[in-house]
């Protein structure tokens, strides 16, 4: 197919000082959870990307020097002349695929605690590091500028030698040094780097001429700045101190690269910000410089990238979601092939990744972080090597990536679908509050699945042992998912808890489904610690319900402190007037009330209950998985090889996990089973190794 | 020295199995925020232990297979083959000692989300996951725990022919699949291994006799076992279950390694338990077996030892956080020297380099995690290669430190102390609620410090520049430590907090010096989020006031989840009757009230307050040091060749950070200035490096 002229304004070149991006698009520098720790990982795939359209790809953080050690998180590491051959890697796989490769050579200052050097954090004042850690950065004097600007300088050296284009001077999300010298809050020095905002530029004034004077010759220098940190007047604003220094500072870098700060601002999810929601904060920028400007706001529209472009918003389409969701986003725009771009659907599992210090994952894209171990490419799977139909009992987001990668991979695929709707709990979980882009999980799917002649699809068909067996499909896949329990077993309680056998004990399935817990003040026990519990505390109260969340936990849902949600949960959890009760458990329900438990003291206190809504744990809808196994014997009549579970129906876990057990069961159909996958080890350096046979 | 006679017994060799301990010194498993990730740092710390006496060294946790995937946690890994080369060196470091090499392999079933490897979780029944990832362990079928045994038995067998004497099963913690099936809460199987407590003990019986079976010709085979976990009927006791099954499977291991059950129970601080607490759970198990049994307690008294000993407690003194503070904690009592014995504080630090994932720390033991990268070692240090006096200003964890080990270097050592007590903060922190232990990291060192002929102390000696540049010391080290703001300056703010300028604002210096905030309802403003604020709020609330703690954290002390104490802090803050203000900040003080701001809704209170203690961040106090910058002109005259600040002085931190840049320092005295510390980096085996030069 042809692109459509309209979008041929994002594929013009665009010329970032010494430097030319062959197009538009620009994978800004984001977190992974890989970094230093796994170079081949990490090569191969900021690689694809760039094979997928970007025109600049760059890196994570990277640390110049052992007091901006990131530990325990995985960023990336130019300390010293041993790192660049890891980092030339990935600048070689980039430019294999003839994009620029951008690093983001950084100082954290006072946001880290070189809790693995042992170093003291240093920053502008005295001030406790930003992390809940008991530790201080001190403030540096003099030489401790100097060093500082030395580190930066030969940082940018090496990382011109691992061979990228473009190098970074970093000042946004509250992370680097030379944010944390313009943040009044933060420096306090009575020299010339403290005081007027002037003096507090100073050091990001000198880290880009330094930078630009030790590589600008053949690399282009970047800032990546922040136009607002979303506290008024005690941060920088974009009406006020920030744009003061972009002004400041217009014409000195090559590119703008500009966010809000920090990162929960910057990387919103989409149960909280939209597609271009940054454009209110950043839209001045070009109107202050002429340098390019890149801009981010989680943008899979075309149509939106276009309009930021010929409104004179942005030069470059900023990304680091979207590029994980659709490495090839803009390789489909440009062959036009618009409707196959897996839009992002904000639920940072992503973010996850680098917060839980694992290879980046993704809810839509399934082979991301999989690239180099398992050999995964996001647009190629290998043509099956064996004869025979697929069937996939169950279209949930499981069931649908399981046909749809079967399908791409040539085998003759049935979809049996017990309800009259493709999705299943993206479907049903999309229309609670705040989740509605969830819903691209099974669009992208379903129209993948419906432009191919070898899949058909079933729905209101709910699938017995007897029919998979006539069906005679060779693998099945049983991806029926699961259900909440209603008997109040998960983490606080492993035995059931008395009364929840009740009419009015509500799961989230019965809540999904249409029944309103409207006897009455409505408790939402809470053991699940993930969205659930918080999203139907918010459907509870629209619908005009009294509504306690009950938490053995300390917060509401504690585990989205990992997707950067906690904060914004618990600050709209509050302002609808919802009640948290932290620490405490359900002993007990009926008679209109419930039993609480203090786990803190201890003591027991009855409250007016006349519904409860139980979010504990899920177990498996696997009966038709079970009784296949009980007529084992009579697969080999019926032509069926293998019958596997899928999804929530193998282990209840996340969208993002039920979709990669669909993507690897149809990459594995007819391969060896997985044997020993490639793995990245520490170097043994002694020699002293000597193992027993 | 010689050993005092009635220790002998603590040295009597003891038979395993096939292998015999040469002494009754056992390191059990402990983690170390290593593992996998660095061999050579991992095998040079065991080494260590092995060379200060311990009988017994063994590994961390060590999966068996990619679904025991512990990450972001450092374990040990024994998946495949792989692995065995960075087993065998720790082995080796044991072996060249003369010590037992024991390795803790396990399957960590429901306890881990397999992040990393993306499997699904397995245990007995279906269940979420003990953390609170999103995720759900499977009920495995009997396929699985066959595969599980052949895993164990595989893992068994590579852990032989790495060299291991001793191999495990582990049962406890509830972090091992084995103690899960015997748990009725996790287990409600209704096969041969749900129901009765034979049939849930029997995976353990089955992992106990498949081990024996694989390796126990060579090996002994060892089994970690909990004795109570608790929380009373709900989980196993040790006058119930846990009893019954240590009757049940008595003489099938080759020892007993025997503890209470979670880790924040196992491991409790100094703060909420005493050398040797376990005892009233364990003390039955020798009744029960023949075999030989360890335990723990936080042993570092060796008549506490032996009274274990001679009561029938114990056959074997286990140890971890002991073993971290003094690695020669055996030698030094087998060679007489019973006042050398660097004590362990009980504070949690090195648990803490688990939780983030860094190298081993210890607040007595400043070598502990430098071993291999910084060549250090705990009991030897290398003689000055200079002339010249040493000068330490301040008698703090810092300078005491530092005093010691440049006089254990050989350098004639001048310490002053503007006081008349040694110690610095730990004095006054030993003094506060729970914290009496920590004043183990002054005795120490003074004790040391005393019996040196080339130390002199000064007490009542408060040095100015004038001073210090009379005395001449060749080199100074300033150590004066820090005090807290009374400003309000922290995290929250950057900025003076309204009012905070009153008399009723209480510093922690201030109440620690003695001033009693008695004018009525007293606010502990922590901004800190260690354990200062709750132990200040303890103290006041055992003066009889009425105290709130208000912090802008989602917890009190909310860092302390890093040491285990974050649930018991929070258990004794309520029942200690204080009221805690989560997600709140303090925006002034004044007339009797503070002016509280609710983080999540924004909502401005004013609540009583006759008193505040204001815990945000705290200020070098440096300006000896600042003071002797100004007359550097006059160094050389003095014969002054080094100023150097250590400690908080340095830069505020924790009291380790103290002791460790205190001993850094001496260290370095005469050394050249370090530049690159070996890392343990990653092997890039693509071959696909090229460095542009």
């Amino acid at each position: 197919m042809n692109r459509d002229p309209r979008y041929d304004i994002l594929f013009e070149p665009v010329r970032i000082g010494p430097v030319t991006a062959r197009n538009r698009f620009y994978q800004v520098p984001h977190c992974t959870g890989i970094g230093w720790t796994q170079p081949e990982t990490l090569a191969r795939l900021r690689g694809i990307k760039a094979e997928g359209g970007w025109a600049v790809v760059a890196t994570e953080e990277t640390e110049i020097h052992p007091t901006a050690d990131c530990e325990p998180f995985h960023e990336g590491r130019l300390w010293d002349d041993r790192d660049i051959p890891a980092m030339a890697l990935m600048a070689d796989a980039v430019h294999e695929h003839g994009a620029l490769a951008a690093i983001e050579i950084m100082h954290h200052g006072a946001s880290v605690a070189n809790w693995g050097t042992r170093l003291a954090p240093i920053g502008p004042s005295h001030r406790p590091i930003i992390y809940g850690y008991p530790v201080q950065a001190r403030a540096v004097d003099k030489q401790d500028i100097r060093d500082l600007r030395r580190w930066h300088r030969e940082a940018a050296l090496r990382a011109k030698r691992a061979g990228f284009d473009i190098v970074y001077v970093y000042a946004t999300h509250d992370l680097s040094i030379a944010q944390q010298f313009l943040e009044r809050r933060k420096n306090d020095r009575t020299d010339e780097y403290g005081g007027s905002l002037e003096n507090r530029a100073r050091l990001l004034r000198e880290l880009i001429e330094d930078t630009k004077d030790a590589v600008g010759d053949r690399c282009a220098v970047a800032v990546r700045f922040c136009a607002d940190e979303l506290m008024g007047d005690a941060g920088l604003t974009h009406d006020g101190e920030a744009r003061d220094v972009v002004e400041m500072l217009a014409e000195l870098p090559d590119l703008w690269d500009i966010n809000i700060s920090n990162w929960p601002n910057d990387s919103q999810t989409s149960r909280f910000a939209k597609e271009g929601f940054q454009e209110e904060y950043t839209r001045w920028v070009k109107q202050v410089t002429s340098k390019p400007v890149v801009g981010v706001g989680r943008f899979t529209s075309p149509d939106t990238m276009v309009s930021q472009i010929r409104r004179g918003i942005l030069d470059f389409i900023g990304a680091a979601r979207p590029s994980i969701a659709d490495p090839f986003l803009p390789k489909k725009i440009e062959e036009g092939r618009i409707d196959e771009i897996r839009e992002c659907i904000g639920c940072n599992m992503c973010v996850s990744s680098d917060y839980t210090q694992t290879n980046l994952r993704c809810t839509q894209n399934p082979t991301m972080g999989e690239e180099w171990r398992r050999g995964w490419h996001p647009e190629i799977i290998a043509p099956k090597k064996s004869d025979g139909s697929v069937l996939v009992v169950g279209a949930g987001p499981a069931g649908l990536e399981a046909a749809l990668s079967a399908a791409r991979r040539g085998f003759e695929v049935h979809l049996a679908e017990a309800g009259n709707e493709l999705g299943g709990r993206v479907i049903r979980e999309s229309r609670l509050p705040g989740l509605a882009e969830w819903v691209r999980v099974r669009d992208w799917r379903v129209t993948q699945l419906e432009r191919m002649a070898n899949v058909s699809v079933y729905r209101d068909s709910k699938l017995e042992a007897e029919h998979v067996l006539e069906f005679g499909a060779r693998h099945v896949a049983v991806a029926t998912g699961s259900t909440w329990r209603k008997d109040g077993v998960g983490r606080d309680s492993g035995f059931p808890v008395p009364g929840f056998d009740a009419d009015n004990i509500y799961t989230p399935d019965d809540v999904m489904s249409g029944r309103d817990p409207d006897a009455g003040p409505v408790i939402i026990w809470d053991d699940d610690h993930y969205y659930m519990g918080g999203v139907l505390a918010e459907l509870c109260r629209h619908a005009g319900h009294e509504v306690t969340i009950v938490t053995p936990a300390a917060m509401v849902s504690a585990w989205t402190v990992n997707t950067l949600e906690s904060l914004p949960i618990a600050k709209r959890i509050a302002r609808m007037g919802i009640t948290v009760l932290p620490y405490t458990s359900v002993r007990s329900f009926g008679g209109g009330k419930a039993l609480l438990a203090n786990g803190l003291t201890g003591a027991e206190t009855e409250v007016a209950a006349g519904a409860l809504v139980t979010v504990t744990a899920r177990l498996p809808s696997d009966g038709l998985y079970l009784d296949l196994q009980q007529v084992q014997n009579r697969w080999g009549d019926a032509g069926i090889a293998t019958v596997t579970r899928i999804g929530d129906c193998w282990a209840p876990s996340t969208i993002q996990q039920a979709v990669y057990t669909g993507h690897k069961w149809a990459r594995e159909l007819d391969e060896a089973p997985e044997e020993l996958l490639p793995r990245e080890l520490p170097m043994i350096e002694s020699g002293r190794v000597k193992v027993p046979s």
